[in-house]
């Protein structure tokens, strides 16, 4: 069995044209640098604003990613859909391209669904893939999707498919839910990532695997120093360091705020577009962002 | 300028044959018998598990259900998804195919959002539509999509684009709401269904034009003759009957409970099937309902 991907990721940032049309090229240029800078790719993540692409569209630039040349071990796409059909294309795709993983968002547009649908979601997924070599990474983030994976459901789905069900992230900013599974399921070889690296050296004292975290767009070679770095005797310093520059950028829009970021230090203003229905952050808080993140010693070097 | 559309809509159920594949033919034996019941068809609505089916899917029905010979005078298609790219796809086509509007929910993934982004999500959609003929009805669902329609958002909206905007379903089960918008903006001609049959007659006596209702896909015939009679006499003897059935359905996650309603009528099993994330009844439940709704002399004239 392949070893299975660990380590920092990044939900990278999407950067769109005029007409809000994804930009391959920026894309895979910002891929290449997160690589470079010791992140993996959860592309199509939340921060990706993938879930405001067309299948289509998220199929079209996976394709071009690989098409590259980018490994496909080092990619964790997002193909959870409100759809089962669309779920079981995206993540199809991705097995057969040879991605580390996908990041499996529960369907989301209906609210209050019970574990015996998500469960049936998911395996009528797997079922439906039927490839040994998938590895799904469930999606929890209760406070966007309002949907959660409780931690029965992935008690059920590890018992009935353990190759496949092979981690989550775990973006409920609780750090008792994640201690909690951690606690249950990472000796069966559950792997679980945090979603934001507030929660990584916590997470990696208690059996984690790492973090796929927002900021780790911007922020990525410091990040992934601290997993690498977790048991030396610097990491709590390490961590509060990151917590200082994730502050400032938590204080507006996460994602326009990031983008607005890499059109500053890329010195390309087409990087801070977002699609509909987020907006750019206004020009006066821009100017305050930088400002701050420069007063913080905030670069992005080797762009 | 056509007429608009007015009076009783049925959010579609969308039957499933075996693997979850939408069954067009039941979906049209469905459509045809709502028409004649003088209900007209929201298709593709929260009810009709829209959200749980692919663009490709959707548009396929859309384009079966005019080729079958349903006039699309009566139709009123859901088209709003996450995605600007495929509600604009959608939408487009219902356009094209003479629909009389559309319905349509705001992207509803990410949380939060500000009215500027949902402003620019609808005014985008339009403008790439770009036709003339298009009606679109808001769809405010708050206690599922999460993100509503303001009033400000309505009139800003309705200020930019008069001929377009025509009106909206409101599910927010809130009647102040409801009458807050009837208030402000119905002199305009700006077209108020509520999304429960439960607030017709209120509706209907404030300046509103119907209904779009999940029951009408069971009850259609009686809370159609609500909306004829409604200026009667015995108009609120009507209202409370009407209550009673819908009552009796509401105790049971809706859905499941309808197309349970339908297959039992029909004597048509398959139609009992719903797609993930949600799941059918149980046997205990579905006997129990049964037998409630036969106790309140219910029944499905005409199948």
């Amino acid at each position: 069995m392949a070893e299975r991907i660990s380590g920092v990721l990044s939900p990278v940032l999407t950067p769109f044209k005029s007409g809000y049309v994804p930009d391959a090229e920026r894309f895979i240029s910002h891929c290449r640098w997160l690589l470079g800078s010791d992140v993996s790719l959860a592309v199509f993540g939340t921060n990706s604003e993938a879930n405001s692409l067309s299948e289509g569209e998220r199929s079209d630039l996976l394709d071009r990613l690989v098409a590259a040349g980018i490994d496909p071990r080092r990619l964790m796409p997002g193909t959870g859909c409100c759809s089962l059909t669309e779920t079981v294309h995206l993540t199809t795709q991705a097995v057969k391209l040879g991605c580390a993983g996908v990041l499996m968002l529960p369907p989301f547009y209906y609210k209050g669904v019970t574990d015996d649908g998500l469960y049936r979601s998911f395996a009528e997924t797997i079922e439906r893939v039927g490839d040994k070599r998938l590895r799904i990474y469930l999606y929890h983030i209760p406070p966007v999707a309002q949907v959660g994976i409780s931690l029965g459901l992935i008690e059920r789905l590890l018992k009935a498919y353990p190759e496949t069900i092979a981690g989550m992230k775990d973006s409920s900013g609780d750090w008792n839910n994640t201690k909690a599974v951690l606690d249950r399921f990472s000796k069966a070889g559950f792997d679980v990532f945090v979603g934001s690296e507030t929660f990584l050296l916590a997470n990696m004292r208690n059996g984690g695997k790492g973090a796929i975290s927002a900021t780790a767009n911007v922020n990525p070679a410091r990040i992934s120093a601290l997993y690498r770095g977790w048991a030396s005797a610097d990491a709590d310093a390490m961590q509060q360091g990151l917590n200082g520059i994730r502050n400032i950028f938590a204080k507006y829009p996460m994602i326009a705020a990031m983008k607005r970021a890499v059109a500053h230090w890329r010195h390309d203003e087409d990087w801070s577009r977002v699609r509909p229905p987020l907006v750019e952050i206004a020009p006066r808080e821009s100017a305050a962002l930088v400002e701050e993140l420069e007063a913080a010693g905030f670069d992005m070097p080797g762009l």
